[in-house]
């Protein structure tokens, strides 16, 4: 089946979803995004995907107003049409064509290029939920505005490779020997029953599912640090986990070869990702 | 006049040059590209940008390999049917059209994307030869792998337009204190009649300009210190220029408000100009 792609204001069969070559979105990477999971043919989170694009719009200075009811239709749109039970919505929102290249930003009243697709995704039953993900640790080599959920994805992109020339799953990155995130996701440890990931900042995406994994494990009485955690760390934690809008909560049971606690999935992941997973069906849409 | 655009084998109107918005250049900036300039309807230094962009290809794996001719033919297509005397030709190529999103690269046999283009432009008669160009310094938040020229460029365009709002017309970027370059070009300062400039590594980008230009310094017995300088050291130089293929060797004459020596365009940027027009122009093609 091929794909009905949204591109400012059209459906389009997906061979016809092109945008110019001189959108800034391919000259100069000047564009943000968003991914949303679907389940049971419902969004995720919604709204806290679009309260981070209209974040990272403002950062950005892209003038743009998300209309959230708005981009809930499309969304929904693209389910139907597409007929997506289980996958994810990818949204991608770049400072338009200014018709030439130049780095100086065009006229604020420059029309923005408004993409969405859907891809389908086998997300509750990822065989990696069993078995758990193996991570070895690299550089950081992003800019230093991961906050804002960019296109600048070629050093993730590089670092996931990476990962699977070592015959591993993922990356988590590191600078000056702590970890700030996986290459697509957010990174946690947990220590003596207590979870640690990496406290906000300029340095790590503020993920929706991060934000929605801690405020469950802090109603579930479990003890959370927010701080940064080092390489030396993540090797010697009893168990470690990922989150993101497609993975949810996902066991990470090795770190650079070297197994974490009895080398299985922890039962603290699996705890979380059962209550996200519960509560974020309440609240799909 | 509508120009005509090289896009993946053929020569198209530009407004119908657009790629796949699958495309991994639009999604994940995962493309690297080239600039060169044209003069009298020729190209200058074009043996060079190949050779980089070649590089740029390796150090990405995106398996490509150069052809100088043929690409040299698209570029002269390119200039004698848009007419170009004088402006660049832009070219990009991208690590092609998966069909679907993945940070994991595609197979190496899917196709690159490459697209060329055309801006006329007022290289030689640039006003900002007689005045000289003011700069402000900022810090620079670039990713760690800036001698790969990829399309990743949303902060060398915010430094652009952080200059733009202090008034000037360029920023240079620092790290650690000690400047990398410009937001789109090399940086020298020049102190007791020593041009200086920063050594090369992951930190800047191999300017083809840049080796043209010290290469010509150096056989015109001025002396040439390959080395990082501080903010502090631009601030307080004698002169200052910039180059890059579009701007050749370009005067800097204020630095963060403070103008340098009597503020008026320096001897030093004047001569290496008039030797890189001169021995390029006899170079191009």
């Amino acid at each position: 089946m091929s794909r009905i792609v949204y591109l400012n204001g059209d459906y389009l069969p997906e061979d016809e979803a092109k945008v110019s070559v001189f959108d800034r979105g391919f000259l100069f990477a000047d564009a943000v995004y968003e991914v949303t999971s679907v389940l049971d043919g419902k969004l995720i989170a919604f709204d806290g995907h679009v309260q981070r694009l209209q974040r990272s719009c403002d950062e950005l200075g892209i003038k743009y107003t998300v209309d959230a009811d708005a981009l809930l239709e499309i969304h929904r749109e693209l389910v139907a049409r597409n007929e997506v039970t289980e996958g994810m919505v990818y949204l991608q929102l770049t400072r338009g064509n200014p018709g030439d290249r130049d780095f100086v930003y065009p006229p604020e009243d420059t029309p923005v290029t408004l993409v969405l697709f859907t891809q389908h995704a086998n997300l509750l039953n990822n065989p990696k939920i069993e078995t758990g993900m193996k991570v070895i640790t690299v550089e950081d080599q992003r800019w230093a505005r991961r906050d804002i959920k960019t296109t600048q994805l070629l050093f993730p992109s590089m670092a996931k490779m990476m990962a699977k020339a070592e015959g591993v799953d993922d990356a988590w990155m590191f600078e000056e020997s702590a970890i700030t995130e996986g290459s697509s996701n957010n990174a946690y440890i947990v220590k003596n029953g207590k979870i640690i990931t990496r406290h906000l900042g300029n340095e790590i995406l503020h993920g929706i599912t991060r934000a929605a994994v801690l405020k469950f494990a802090k109603m579930a009485q479990m003890e959370v640090e927010e701080r940064a955690f080092t390489v030396e760390e993540a090797r010697d934690a009893d168990e470690a986990f990922i989150t993101s809008a497609s993975t949810f909560v996902m066991p990470v049971v090795e770190v650079d070869g070297k197994p974490l606690g009895d080398g299985k999935p922890g039962s603290v992941a699996a705890r979380l990702r059962e209550i996200y997973l519960d509560e974020s069906l309440k609240q799909a849409v």
